[in-house]
């Protein structure tokens, strides 16, 4: 969150907030995707990065529908925390030139990223059951499916090739 | 990570980096509990968060030891992530009256923090196995776990009363 006045009076102030927050972060999310696709040079890693940039997508819609079923326009509310993930995401896939290492890296950025979103839209979740919006946690459920799905798949990547690479490339200097 | 000069040439300077990013972010983290236990206003919240800054004291010697066990000197590298999620978690918190509504933004922000750190720890203790050091992965281990316990309770408190409070709260204006 960020850029508001006073204005959190109600839980449902802070979890309209709070879905602001996620669709701002969903939205800077597409744009640093395409960075990470081309910077990828495991095919099974960027054509992941590719899938998650459509999964994306899908999932700004979905907040655009929570948005209308609350009976608001979608507007982002700057979010520090997902700015400073990617900052950081960026710093370090600068500072790297072995192609293996930096996929590793790439993966360990996607994960940060996966982990931010699975917390945000596990407390999403548990507020609209609490407000009795058991269908606003019905449409946000299928994007936090598709969360732990991707990091799972990131997961495989950081314990299996991707990383077995970097660990030779190393292992041979 | 951050503030270092293309020197990321290894999976192991990968890894010393990522060490480093996380120690900076478990002595950020001891400097803003103790902000989030003076606003809590429940009392089991409070103590929760007091019981987890006893442990990311405990955590931090940890890293010393990975630190020691790799020859290096324990420093930390600035992070711009957790940095963007405590800013975050400090604006959120700044914008809130309601003692119940402000409980429910300072777990979700807690739960934030926990994440970041789940994902950090799960990646180092990938990356250490696969470079054969079986013993940091052990005491890594030791804290992923604390952190992913932490996680539960604070998503046990989201669900149950704190956020029911809130509710109550807001339905009562």
């Amino acid at each position: 969150m960020g850029l508001f006045t006073k204005d959190i009076a109600t839980f449902e102030d802070l979890f309209l907030h709070q879905l602001q927050d996620v669709y701002y972060a969903e939205n800077q999310i597409t744009k640093a995707l395409p960075k990470m696709i081309d910077k990828a040079t495991d095919a099974s890693l960027k054509s992941g990065f590719q899938t998650h940039l459509t999964e994306t997508q899908v999932q700004i819609r979905r907040l655009e529908q929570v948005f209308d079923l609350l009976g608001e326009q979608p507007k982002g509310a700057t979010c520090p925390a997902i700015e400073g993930i990617i900052k950081e995401a960026n710093e370090v896939a600068s500072e790297i030139a072995d192609k293996a290492v930096l996929d590793a890296a790439l993966i360990a950025s996607a994960q940060a990223v996966e982990h931010y979103e699975i917390t945000r839209y596990g407390t999403l979740i548990a507020w609209s059951k609490q407000l009795g919006r058991d269908q606003i946690a019905a449409i946000l459920q299928e994007t936090l499916d598709e969360e732990y799905a991707t990091d799972d798949k990131l997961t495989q990547m950081a314990t299996s090739k991707t990383n077995a690479k970097a660990e030779v490339a190393t292992s041979a200097e």
